[in-house]
Protein backbone atom coordinates (compact mmCIF):
# COMPACT_ATOMS: atom_id res chain seq x y z
CA UNK A 1 0.00 0.00 0.00
CA UNK A 2 0.50 3.52 -0.85
CA UNK A 3 -1.17 6.78 1.10
CA UNK A 4 -0.87 9.94 0.59
CA UNK A 5 -0.39 10.60 4.16
CA UNK A 6 2.52 13.08 4.90
CA UNK A 7 3.16 11.27 7.81
CA UNK A 8 3.60 6.70 7.64
CA UNK A 9 5.74 6.60 10.97
CA UNK A 10 7.05 3.56 11.65
CA UNK A 11 6.81 2.20 15.17
CA UNK A 12 6.42 -1.33 16.94
CA UNK A 13 2.88 -1.65 19.45
CA UNK A 14 4.19 -1.19 22.92
CA UNK A 15 1.06 -1.47 25.05
CA UNK A 16 -3.10 -2.12 24.00
CA UNK A 17 -5.44 -0.63 26.85
CA UNK A 18 -8.73 -2.16 25.92
CA UNK A 19 -11.85 -0.37 26.01
CA UNK A 20 -15.42 -1.06 25.59
CA UNK A 21 -15.82 -0.12 22.19
CA UNK A 22 -12.51 1.76 21.15
CA UNK A 23 -8.63 0.94 22.32
CA UNK A 24 -5.82 3.07 23.21
CA UNK A 25 -2.54 1.59 21.26
CA UNK A 26 0.67 2.77 22.84
CA UNK A 27 3.42 2.77 19.80
CA UNK A 28 7.30 3.16 20.07
CA UNK A 29 8.26 5.08 16.66
CA UNK A 30 11.69 4.24 15.26
CA UNK A 31 13.94 5.92 17.76
CA UNK A 32 12.17 6.25 20.80
CA UNK A 33 9.70 8.67 19.99
CA UNK A 34 6.15 7.85 21.30
CA UNK A 35 2.63 7.75 19.96
CA UNK A 36 -0.53 6.94 21.06
CA UNK A 37 -3.59 5.90 18.97
CA UNK A 38 -7.10 5.35 19.85
CA UNK A 39 -8.87 3.06 17.28
CA UNK A 40 -12.24 0.75 17.73
CA UNK A 41 -11.77 -2.85 19.22
CA UNK A 42 -12.79 -3.87 16.25
CA UNK A 43 -9.95 -2.87 14.43
CA UNK A 44 -7.81 -3.82 17.04
CA UNK A 45 -8.62 -7.40 16.35
CA UNK A 46 -8.74 -7.27 13.19
CA UNK A 47 -5.16 -5.96 12.61
CA UNK A 48 -3.94 -8.57 14.77
CA UNK A 49 -2.27 -5.65 17.14
CA UNK A 50 -0.44 -7.37 20.05
CA UNK A 51 2.48 -6.25 22.04
CA UNK A 52 5.75 -6.09 20.08
CA UNK A 53 4.04 -5.94 16.54
CA UNK A 54 5.09 -3.57 13.89
CA UNK A 55 2.84 -0.78 12.83
CA UNK A 56 2.45 2.20 10.64
CA UNK A 57 0.62 5.66 11.71
CA UNK A 58 -0.71 7.65 9.54
CA UNK A 59 -1.63 10.72 9.83
CA UNK A 60 -2.67 13.53 7.38
CA UNK A 61 -0.64 16.77 7.84
CA UNK A 62 -3.59 19.04 7.99
CA UNK A 63 -4.78 17.10 11.50
CA UNK A 64 -1.27 18.38 13.37
CA UNK A 65 -1.27 21.31 14.79
CA UNK A 66 2.11 23.34 16.14
CA UNK A 67 2.37 24.59 19.43
CA UNK A 68 5.91 26.49 20.86
CA UNK A 69 6.35 27.49 24.31
CA UNK A 70 4.10 24.28 25.90
CA UNK A 71 5.93 24.07 29.06
CA UNK A 72 3.33 27.15 30.64
CA UNK A 73 -0.26 25.01 28.88
CA UNK A 74 -2.05 21.66 29.70
CA UNK A 75 -3.62 19.78 26.43
CA UNK A 76 -5.90 17.40 26.18
CA UNK A 77 -4.17 15.87 23.02
CA UNK A 78 -2.64 12.82 24.03
CA UNK A 79 0.29 13.12 21.30
CA UNK A 80 2.19 16.27 22.73
CA UNK A 81 5.48 15.71 20.31
CA UNK A 82 8.44 18.16 21.07
CA UNK A 83 11.20 18.61 18.78
CA UNK A 84 12.99 21.09 16.46
CA UNK A 85 11.40 22.87 12.97
CA UNK A 86 13.37 20.65 10.55
CA UNK A 87 12.24 22.71 7.81
CA UNK A 88 9.71 25.47 6.99
CA UNK A 89 8.38 25.63 2.95
CA UNK A 90 5.43 28.43 2.26
CA UNK A 91 2.80 28.12 -0.33
CA UNK A 92 0.07 30.97 -1.06
CA UNK A 93 -1.99 30.68 1.92
CA UNK A 94 -0.71 27.45 3.96
CA UNK A 95 3.22 26.07 4.99
CA UNK A 96 4.47 23.17 5.49
CA UNK A 97 6.08 22.52 8.81
CA UNK A 98 8.56 19.55 9.45
CA UNK A 99 9.49 18.49 12.91
CA UNK A 100 11.98 16.43 13.86
CA UNK A 101 11.47 14.53 17.24
CA UNK A 102 13.89 13.64 19.92
CA UNK A 103 13.94 10.13 18.56
CA UNK A 104 15.03 11.54 14.81
CA UNK A 105 10.92 10.83 13.90
CA UNK A 106 10.28 13.58 11.22
CA UNK A 107 6.14 15.13 11.79
CA UNK A 108 4.71 17.23 8.67
CA UNK A 109 2.33 19.74 9.81
CA UNK A 110 0.44 21.59 7.34
CA UNK A 111 -0.47 25.28 9.13
CA UNK A 112 -1.78 28.49 7.64
CA UNK A 113 1.03 31.31 6.80
CA UNK A 114 -0.46 33.53 9.15
CA UNK A 115 0.05 30.85 12.33
CA UNK A 116 3.77 30.72 10.97
CA UNK A 117 4.01 34.47 11.47
CA UNK A 118 2.40 34.21 14.56
CA UNK A 119 4.57 31.88 16.13
CA UNK A 120 7.77 32.42 14.76
CA UNK A 121 9.02 29.41 13.11
CA UNK A 122 11.58 28.75 11.75
CA UNK A 123 14.57 25.89 11.20
CA UNK A 124 16.14 25.37 14.09
CA UNK A 125 13.53 26.09 16.87
CA UNK A 126 11.97 24.19 19.28
CA UNK A 127 8.20 23.41 18.61
CA UNK A 128 5.61 20.47 19.65
CA UNK A 129 3.56 18.57 17.02
CA UNK A 130 0.17 18.07 18.72
CA UNK A 131 -2.19 14.96 17.26
CA UNK A 132 -5.39 13.94 18.56
CA UNK A 133 -4.67 9.83 19.14
CA UNK A 134 -8.37 9.61 17.35
CA UNK A 135 -6.88 11.20 14.43
CA UNK A 136 -3.85 8.38 13.98
CA UNK A 137 -4.89 5.22 11.39
CA UNK A 138 -2.90 2.24 12.06
CA UNK A 139 -1.97 0.07 9.20
CA UNK A 140 0.20 -3.77 9.12
CA UNK A 141 1.14 -5.62 6.37
CA UNK A 142 -1.80 -7.89 5.14
CA UNK B 1 -28.84 23.42 4.25
CA UNK B 2 -25.89 23.64 2.05
CA UNK B 3 -22.90 23.06 3.65
CA UNK B 4 -18.87 23.52 2.67
CA UNK B 5 -18.40 20.05 2.58
CA UNK B 6 -17.21 18.36 -0.17
CA UNK B 7 -18.82 15.28 -0.05
CA UNK B 8 -22.38 15.32 0.89
CA UNK B 9 -23.25 11.58 0.11
CA UNK B 10 -26.79 10.43 -0.34
CA UNK B 11 -27.54 6.82 1.68
CA UNK B 12 -29.55 5.17 3.71
CA UNK B 13 -29.24 3.54 7.38
CA UNK B 14 -28.73 -0.03 6.59
CA UNK B 15 -28.12 -1.09 10.30
CA UNK B 16 -26.88 0.34 13.84
CA UNK B 17 -25.03 -1.01 16.34
CA UNK B 18 -25.44 0.74 19.94
CA UNK B 19 -22.44 1.60 21.99
CA UNK B 20 -22.88 3.10 25.63
CA UNK B 21 -21.37 6.39 24.09
CA UNK B 22 -21.28 6.32 20.54
CA UNK B 23 -23.89 4.35 17.68
CA UNK B 24 -22.19 2.51 14.91
CA UNK B 25 -24.55 3.69 11.78
CA UNK B 26 -23.80 1.42 9.04
CA UNK B 27 -25.10 3.00 5.28
CA UNK B 28 -25.75 2.00 1.90
CA UNK B 29 -24.92 4.54 -0.59
CA UNK B 30 -26.61 5.86 -3.99
CA UNK B 31 -25.60 2.81 -6.28
CA UNK B 32 -24.54 -0.09 -3.40
CA UNK B 33 -21.35 1.64 -1.87
CA UNK B 34 -20.85 1.28 2.00
CA UNK B 35 -20.44 3.98 4.96
CA UNK B 36 -19.75 3.88 8.31
CA UNK B 37 -20.35 6.61 10.54
CA UNK B 38 -19.67 6.76 14.55
CA UNK B 39 -21.88 9.34 16.21
CA UNK B 40 -23.23 9.79 19.10
CA UNK B 41 -26.31 7.83 20.37
CA UNK B 42 -27.54 11.40 21.42
CA UNK B 43 -27.72 12.25 17.63
CA UNK B 44 -28.87 9.07 16.64
CA UNK B 45 -31.77 10.28 19.07
CA UNK B 46 -31.93 13.45 18.15
CA UNK B 47 -32.08 12.61 13.91
CA UNK B 48 -34.14 9.89 14.22
CA UNK B 49 -31.99 7.75 12.87
CA UNK B 50 -33.64 3.77 12.38
CA UNK B 51 -32.66 1.32 9.41
CA UNK B 52 -34.43 2.40 6.55
CA UNK B 53 -33.86 5.96 6.91
CA UNK B 54 -32.46 8.53 4.32
CA UNK B 55 -29.41 10.60 5.50
CA UNK B 56 -26.75 12.52 3.78
CA UNK B 57 -23.08 11.94 4.98
CA UNK B 58 -21.11 14.94 5.12
CA UNK B 59 -17.62 14.81 5.06
CA UNK B 60 -14.73 17.42 4.27
CA UNK B 61 -12.04 16.84 1.73
CA UNK B 62 -8.79 17.26 3.58
CA UNK B 63 -10.41 14.36 5.88
CA UNK B 64 -10.25 11.74 3.29
CA UNK B 65 -7.02 10.22 2.38
CA UNK B 66 -6.23 8.75 -0.82
CA UNK B 67 -4.29 5.03 -0.77
CA UNK B 68 -2.75 2.74 -4.09
CA UNK B 69 -2.05 -0.52 -4.01
CA UNK B 70 -4.40 -1.31 -0.76
CA UNK B 71 -4.42 -4.87 -1.13
CA UNK B 72 -1.07 -5.81 0.93
CA UNK B 73 -1.94 -3.83 4.04
CA UNK B 74 -5.15 -3.60 6.39
CA UNK B 75 -5.96 -0.52 8.32
CA UNK B 76 -7.72 0.83 10.94
CA UNK B 77 -9.94 3.11 9.17
CA UNK B 78 -13.20 1.61 9.01
CA UNK B 79 -14.25 3.00 5.59
CA UNK B 80 -11.94 2.11 3.12
CA UNK B 81 -13.56 2.56 -0.35
CA UNK B 82 -12.17 1.15 -3.47
CA UNK B 83 -12.97 3.03 -7.07
CA UNK B 84 -11.46 4.47 -9.53
CA UNK B 85 -9.94 8.25 -10.06
CA UNK B 86 -11.88 10.28 -12.08
CA UNK B 87 -10.14 13.85 -12.00
CA UNK B 88 -7.24 14.84 -10.24
CA UNK B 89 -6.69 18.99 -10.12
CA UNK B 90 -3.53 20.51 -8.74
CA UNK B 91 -3.42 23.72 -7.41
CA UNK B 92 -0.34 25.80 -5.96
CA UNK B 93 0.36 23.30 -3.20
CA UNK B 94 -2.40 20.56 -2.57
CA UNK B 95 -4.46 18.90 -5.49
CA UNK B 96 -8.13 17.59 -5.55
CA UNK B 97 -8.45 14.26 -6.17
CA UNK B 98 -11.82 12.74 -7.00
CA UNK B 99 -12.52 8.65 -6.64
CA UNK B 100 -15.36 7.54 -8.59
CA UNK B 101 -16.38 4.01 -6.09
CA UNK B 102 -17.89 0.92 -7.45
CA UNK B 103 -20.90 1.82 -7.31
CA UNK B 104 -20.99 5.28 -8.90
CA UNK B 105 -20.18 7.34 -6.19
CA UNK B 106 -17.93 10.24 -6.41
CA UNK B 107 -15.67 10.85 -3.26
CA UNK B 108 -13.08 13.90 -3.54
CA UNK B 109 -10.06 14.22 -1.29
CA UNK B 110 -7.66 16.92 -1.14
CA UNK B 111 -4.09 15.90 -0.71
CA UNK B 112 -0.55 17.20 -1.37
CA UNK B 113 0.72 17.49 -4.70
CA UNK B 114 3.52 16.00 -3.52
CA UNK B 115 1.44 13.03 -2.30
CA UNK B 116 -0.25 12.71 -5.41
CA UNK B 117 3.33 12.21 -7.30
CA UNK B 118 4.47 10.32 -4.65
CA UNK B 119 1.20 7.77 -5.40
CA UNK B 120 1.80 8.42 -9.19
CA UNK B 121 -2.19 9.55 -9.52
CA UNK B 122 -3.65 9.95 -12.74
CA UNK B 123 -7.05 9.37 -14.43
CA UNK B 124 -8.59 5.96 -14.47
CA UNK B 125 -6.27 4.51 -12.02
CA UNK B 126 -7.28 2.08 -9.18
CA UNK B 127 -7.38 4.23 -5.88
CA UNK B 128 -8.93 3.91 -2.28
CA UNK B 129 -10.31 6.54 -0.73
CA UNK B 130 -9.29 5.77 3.39
CA UNK B 131 -12.25 7.80 5.48
CA UNK B 132 -12.13 7.45 9.84
CA UNK B 133 -15.54 6.79 10.74
CA UNK B 134 -15.33 9.27 13.37
CA UNK B 135 -14.75 11.84 10.60
CA UNK B 136 -18.18 11.27 9.10
CA UNK B 137 -21.30 14.00 9.87
CA UNK B 138 -24.86 12.78 9.07
CA UNK B 139 -27.47 15.13 8.23
CA UNK B 140 -31.14 14.63 7.76
CA UNK B 141 -33.82 16.81 6.96
CA UNK B 142 -35.65 18.39 9.64
CA UNK C 1 2.17 27.97 24.66
CA UNK C 2 1.28 29.22 21.13
CA UNK C 3 -0.57 27.38 18.81
CA UNK C 4 -1.02 27.37 15.35
CA UNK C 5 -4.64 26.62 15.47
CA UNK C 6 -6.53 29.45 14.12
CA UNK C 7 -9.39 29.05 16.16
CA UNK C 8 -8.13 29.80 20.22
CA UNK C 9 -11.27 30.61 21.83
CA UNK C 10 -11.66 31.30 25.56
CA UNK C 11 -13.84 30.06 27.70
CA UNK C 12 -15.29 28.47 31.42
CA UNK C 13 -16.23 24.98 31.65
CA UNK C 14 -20.21 24.78 32.52
CA UNK C 15 -20.69 21.48 33.05
CA UNK C 16 -18.80 17.77 32.82
CA UNK C 17 -20.55 14.42 31.84
CA UNK C 18 -18.61 11.80 32.45
CA UNK C 19 -18.34 8.64 30.52
CA UNK C 20 -16.30 5.64 31.17
CA UNK C 21 -13.60 6.31 28.63
CA UNK C 22 -14.51 9.77 26.92
CA UNK C 23 -15.94 13.21 28.97
CA UNK C 24 -18.18 15.82 26.97
CA UNK C 25 -17.34 19.23 28.11
CA UNK C 26 -19.72 21.61 27.98
CA UNK C 27 -18.30 25.52 27.59
CA UNK C 28 -19.19 28.67 27.99
CA UNK C 29 -17.06 31.12 25.17
CA UNK C 30 -16.63 34.46 26.26
CA UNK C 31 -20.08 36.45 25.10
CA UNK C 32 -21.73 33.01 25.79
CA UNK C 33 -21.80 31.20 23.09
CA UNK C 34 -21.82 27.71 23.84
CA UNK C 35 -19.02 24.91 22.32
CA UNK C 36 -18.95 21.16 23.44
CA UNK C 37 -16.08 19.02 23.50
CA UNK C 38 -15.19 15.38 23.66
CA UNK C 39 -12.16 14.15 25.91
CA UNK C 40 -10.60 11.29 26.87
CA UNK C 41 -11.21 10.90 30.50
CA UNK C 42 -7.86 10.78 31.42
CA UNK C 43 -7.55 14.50 29.98
CA UNK C 44 -10.41 15.59 32.15
CA UNK C 45 -8.35 15.01 35.20
CA UNK C 46 -4.61 16.08 34.31
CA UNK C 47 -6.35 19.13 32.90
CA UNK C 48 -7.92 19.20 36.29
CA UNK C 49 -10.92 20.36 34.45
CA UNK C 50 -13.94 21.35 36.73
CA UNK C 51 -17.65 23.75 36.40
CA UNK C 52 -16.06 26.87 36.52
CA UNK C 53 -12.16 26.24 35.41
CA UNK C 54 -10.91 28.91 32.59
CA UNK C 55 -10.40 27.07 29.37
CA UNK C 56 -9.01 27.74 25.78
CA UNK C 57 -10.64 25.64 22.98
CA UNK C 58 -8.29 24.88 20.14
CA UNK C 59 -9.76 23.92 16.50
CA UNK C 60 -8.13 23.83 13.38
CA UNK C 61 -9.34 25.37 10.84
CA UNK C 62 -9.92 23.04 8.46
CA UNK C 63 -11.51 21.14 10.50
CA UNK C 64 -14.58 23.49 10.38
CA UNK C 65 -17.03 22.83 8.29
CA UNK C 66 -19.76 26.11 7.27
CA UNK C 67 -23.72 25.76 6.57
CA UNK C 68 -26.13 28.07 5.44
CA UNK C 69 -30.09 27.61 5.83
CA UNK C 70 -28.89 25.12 8.43
CA UNK C 71 -32.82 25.34 9.68
CA UNK C 72 -33.96 23.11 7.45
CA UNK C 73 -31.44 20.05 8.31
CA UNK C 74 -30.56 18.43 11.53
CA UNK C 75 -27.15 17.13 11.82
CA UNK C 76 -24.83 14.86 14.08
CA UNK C 77 -22.29 17.34 14.91
CA UNK C 78 -22.48 18.24 18.37
CA UNK C 79 -21.77 21.87 17.74
CA UNK C 80 -23.66 23.91 15.23
CA UNK C 81 -22.58 27.84 16.09
CA UNK C 82 -24.96 30.23 14.17
CA UNK C 83 -23.64 33.45 13.34
CA UNK C 84 -22.77 36.10 10.63
CA UNK C 85 -19.89 36.07 8.18
CA UNK C 86 -17.57 38.61 9.26
CA UNK C 87 -14.71 37.93 5.85
CA UNK C 88 -14.20 35.93 3.29
CA UNK C 89 -10.44 36.08 2.01
CA UNK C 90 -10.02 33.74 -0.87
CA UNK C 91 -6.63 31.87 -1.81
CA UNK C 92 -5.96 29.94 -5.14
CA UNK C 93 -7.33 26.43 -3.56
CA UNK C 94 -9.26 27.31 -0.77
CA UNK C 95 -10.97 30.56 1.33
CA UNK C 96 -10.66 31.41 5.02
CA UNK C 97 -14.22 32.17 6.20
CA UNK C 98 -14.64 34.17 9.53
CA UNK C 99 -17.89 33.49 10.98
CA UNK C 100 -19.05 35.67 14.22
CA UNK C 101 -20.95 34.10 16.54
CA UNK C 102 -24.41 36.00 18.33
CA UNK C 103 -21.80 36.32 21.61
CA UNK C 104 -18.89 37.73 19.60
CA UNK C 105 -16.64 34.58 19.36
CA UNK C 106 -14.96 34.56 16.07
CA UNK C 107 -14.80 30.76 14.29
CA UNK C 108 -12.09 30.71 11.38
CA UNK C 109 -12.69 27.96 9.07
CA UNK C 110 -11.27 27.10 6.00
CA UNK C 111 -13.07 25.95 3.09
CA UNK C 112 -12.71 25.01 -0.67
CA UNK C 113 -13.49 28.18 -3.32
CA UNK C 114 -15.95 25.63 -5.07
CA UNK C 115 -18.17 25.62 -1.52
CA UNK C 116 -17.70 29.64 -1.25
CA UNK C 117 -19.36 29.45 -4.79
CA UNK C 118 -21.64 26.94 -4.10
CA UNK C 119 -23.04 28.67 -0.43
CA UNK C 120 -22.88 31.90 -2.64
CA UNK C 121 -21.15 33.31 0.91
CA UNK C 122 -20.11 36.90 1.58
CA UNK C 123 -19.89 38.99 4.23
CA UNK C 124 -23.00 39.89 6.49
CA UNK C 125 -24.50 36.92 5.12
CA UNK C 126 -25.91 34.61 8.04
CA UNK C 127 -24.16 31.08 8.36
CA UNK C 128 -23.21 28.34 10.66
CA UNK C 129 -19.98 26.67 11.71
CA UNK C 130 -19.78 23.11 12.65
CA UNK C 131 -17.22 21.96 14.67
CA UNK C 132 -17.62 17.79 15.52
CA UNK C 133 -16.94 17.41 19.60
CA UNK C 134 -14.22 15.25 19.08
CA UNK C 135 -12.47 17.61 17.08
CA UNK C 136 -11.51 20.44 19.52
CA UNK C 137 -8.32 20.15 21.78
CA UNK C 138 -8.52 22.07 25.36
CA UNK C 139 -6.09 23.35 26.93
CA UNK C 140 -5.54 25.28 30.50
CA UNK C 141 -2.21 27.26 31.73
CA UNK C 142 -0.12 24.38 33.31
Amino acid sequence: MKSSARNQLNGKVLQIKQGAVNDTIEIELAGGDRLVAVITSESTQSLGLAAGREVIALIKAPWVMVATQAGNMKMSARNQLAGVVDHVTAGAVNTEVGIRLKGGTLVTAIITNDSVQGLGLAKGQEATAIIKASHVILAVPA
